[in-house]
């Protein structure tokens, strides 16, 4: 079951649980892929950016990676981002022996010039091997690459394995706009776009054309609901979803900090048995336990969803 | 009329107005001072990031401030974030000269060590004149400067004519609690301290311990009653608010395309005459244009400041 | 007299020379221009990065180009390079009408993407008008922005009045070899290059096909030699008379505080009343200045020219 | 047999072979060991910046490194920059096992404050354990990331395990001077000052109080000579050994091409069986071997170490 150009629907970016002492929280994996199959998930990314890929060493990386595969009924894309090729290659060869189906790779923060970003690719799908499909991530606020509409058709075009974009430029309507006319003028292949960068602009990607989400936004199943009233054309019902979810959305989306405000949301919700990052970790103040608290309250009132013991 | 530590409330960050054909449109001027000025705003900034003041030629800039300076009942600061020390005290000499209430300093993008941001507002200070109150403009998303709240706190305390802060770290509310704690144990001089950053998290600023706003958002007038409502502890009603106005100040807050929409907004409330910008510009597809037409029709069902004639 | 894509020589970087007390010392920079013509230069480019342009108002920059212009038998190129295209096209229209022979435009470090560059290009050559030869400075160690040789080609092609490249890439010999070889081919109009980087691989970069220097080594009566050796196909003679120098041009390119060095040197040999930069400045230490009076003594012993009064 | 605070001489940085096809060639690097030992070299440091770590699987990387260690006569020095502190500490903990002398440690290019650079290198010693001896890495023109006096005073006094400074600042002959000066007067703990960035500055390197080298140069055996010269007090004949090396120095370190040169010449040297890098790998042109080879021809005229065999 591999990721292919029609992928569709929400592939939720999921963290990597740890108990309070910072081993790995196998129980959390499994009732996460419980819930993100329950909640119509199309599939799941981990090892991403906000898994805390960073702070697990190969063999542990691999054990995130099998259980979720092994636990979900989904595809599971695993971000093989690493400084060089070699570590590279290793973690996407070990990670498609255990059965993902396919693999994110975001470019080094020292690329500059068209070329250098479309020649990195080229290197890394063959890394990476021709045969395993490929997801570009496009997230210029934090990995400082700039890729221009033109620099991403030259890496669909040229890598036959390049199955799908995350979408994460910002501004970057306009972006999945002139992808989809280069697709409808046969200019470009087909590929899945799914969107990130929190969320924070998934109202208005999926009616200019986006296939889906691929963020890690706190509220997966109403990604879903979202995803689905966008591309059934029920404009004002999304729209009303998603203004409800806006504010917290918001405050997750905030650098750094944001992976604790997930993981604390995610434990309020009885998803993970607790928020411990591995070091270094970002923290939540009380201050922001209280914020975070207060829009989940507001947002009850709405969406049944939030409801969360206290 | 100078401003001063005891800064409150909110000073609009002013665009320039153009006529279509790029010339100085200062009718639009005298229709936003009056604006602002029946709006409640507490003062204004022209000649910012977004004053498009990088357009403008010295004796241009000059007479867009002064023509604000002239019309406003309010104090107003202007921009005098230049390459040089030259540039930026010929600007601040004559804008003071010409009425301005204090100058706006952004760093320039090279700087990197916490000395190097210290020692460049000393200069920056001693550019200026000592008598020049001046405001520290501290946006890392836009000007790559990262400063800790510990050289913040240097520079307040090593330049006496420091009285403000324009606040738009992302993210930013720690920041607020830090500085306001160490005014509180009398380790930081106080200053006012104004929200940016678009207003993405005026909600919360505000409750931090923030002063106001100093942003551009399109309603200025619902940041004034927003600052108010926060100010007097009417936490629901604040935040009710800012909620209602989220989806479009969100949409607002993109980079680069961001005044594109602002003005546009300004144009159709009937306070510019054109949402031109001078060349470079950034534009609004006809697409994005229709996005932000829906934003407004939604958010004038809750919200009759927004119920614009078609 | 313009300069055209036939210039070849060493068009030196003038310092911009000021007395002890920071005012601008005009008697200097007719000490220089003699010696300039003297030493056989084919030009000069004033108000560069090293002539502490930022530092001058408006009206001191224009006197200073102006005073090179009027005392000079050669063609003088202004720098240009403006946070804005208001401030560039106001500089470049004063300077040329005092009788400037080109300007040079370097590039804002916020560009990444190839277009941006591009595109940056076209709007500044229309901003100071399409009659007005310009030289690009290809500087990516100081500006941030890395050209690609196509990106210089396609800026080239795109733009009559561009006709001159400042050449100072690191490593930058096979951007040479490319430039000329599609040059060869027709598929790049040719254009004058001149190199910089302090003049650190000119040996090599006249064999690969420049035309000559532009840079402020504080011997350009050096450069001038050099330059003509190398393209007199004297190789030996070139490359001892380059590695003489060497130690001290080594010395002299070090970021910051190389202009220190240089002003330093140009004083020991008469041609600057005072080393003096306006603030911020980068000093000298007692210990530096030794070391560099140690390098000319050692350079003193087999280049006559390093013979200076102590 | 672990490094401390009072290493002294020339620590190369040791290129990794590979053979032509890409596999380790580990006769090479019992050539390369056999070769500096036979030089005087102090100890070694393998799978740096140029050792093409990256391009080596965890298992490859330990076998490299325990190769040079089982040979070598001198401590070994082993690299474990990562991107994060679960692979540094596996392969510090590994490479430590293996009986490495010490592990180097570069900044991620992400780091900006002054405080943020501090809290990582605390990290980082935790994750690589509080008894291995560390070094810094500074080495701003590289990593992007600008380290203060003052920052490096802290890492020290800070971390007791840090022994070492690999200095490679730019300009850097200062920051010598402040770190001996605070060693003086007692503010910072003494450690061990070796200077890289390719040797450019070694000659006042020395003079300023740095204990030797550590850089890669591809005539280490003249770095041993030149530290030896320097520290005995002579002077001149220092100056003399270094300003003949000068130019094809300065040709080596070329940032990205400066590799291959330096593989070039060890080849040509009989030190390694093949110039071969892995993929990808920066190339040098027939033009730049043509060059190299011209520089040697001129070395060998006064040094005859660089008489090579065509």
């Amino acid at each position: 079951m591999q990721i292919t150009a029609q992928a569709r629907g929400v592939y939720v970016i999921a963290p990597t649980p740890f108990t309070a002492d910072g081993a790995l929280d196998l129980a959390s994996i499994d009732r996460l892929v419980a819930f993100y199959d329950e909640s119509g998930v199309a599939g799941a990314t981990v090892l991403g950016q906000l898994g805390e890929a960073a702070k697990l060493e190969h063999a542990e990386a691999l054990q995130v990676a099998s259980r979720f595969i092994q636990r979900a009924r989904t595809p599971i894309i695993v971000g093989v981002t690493a400084p060089g090729f070699a570590a590279m290659r290793a973690l996407a060869r070990d990670a498609m022996d255990a059965g993902a189906a396919g693999v994110m790779i975001a470019p080094p923060n020292t690329l500059r010039t068209d070329d250098q970003i479309v020649a990195y690719y080229a290197q890394a799908a063959a890394a990476v091997g021709a045969d395993v499909p490929f997801v570009i991530q496009d997230y210029p606020l934090t990995f400082s690459v700039v890729m221009t509409s033109s620099v991403i058709r030259r890496i669909v075009n040229d890598n036959p394995s390049c199955v799908m974009l995350k979408h994460e430029d910002w501004p970057g309507l306009e972006k999945i706009s002139a992808l989809r006319e280069w697709q409808r003028k046969g200019e470009m292949r087909p590929i899945s776009i799914l969107c990130g960068n929190g969320g924070l602009f998934l109202d208005f990607e999926i009616e200019r054309g986006a296939d889906g989400a691929m963020t890690g936004y706190c509220f997966p199943d109403v990604l879903v609901e979202l995803v689905r009233l966008a591309q059934q054309g029920q404009r004002e019902r999304a729209h009303d979803l998603f203004d409800a979810h806006l504010p917290l959305l918001r405050y997750e989306q905030q650098p750094g900090v944001g992976l604790a405000v997930r993981k604390y949301v995610l434990m309020r919700r009885g998803l993970l048995a607790s928020d411990a990052q591995r070091k270094p970790a970002s923290a939540m103040s009380a201050r922001a336990r209280e914020e975070v608290d207060y829009l989940l309250a507001r947002l009850a009132r709405v969406d049944a969803r939030a409801r969360l013991d206290a």
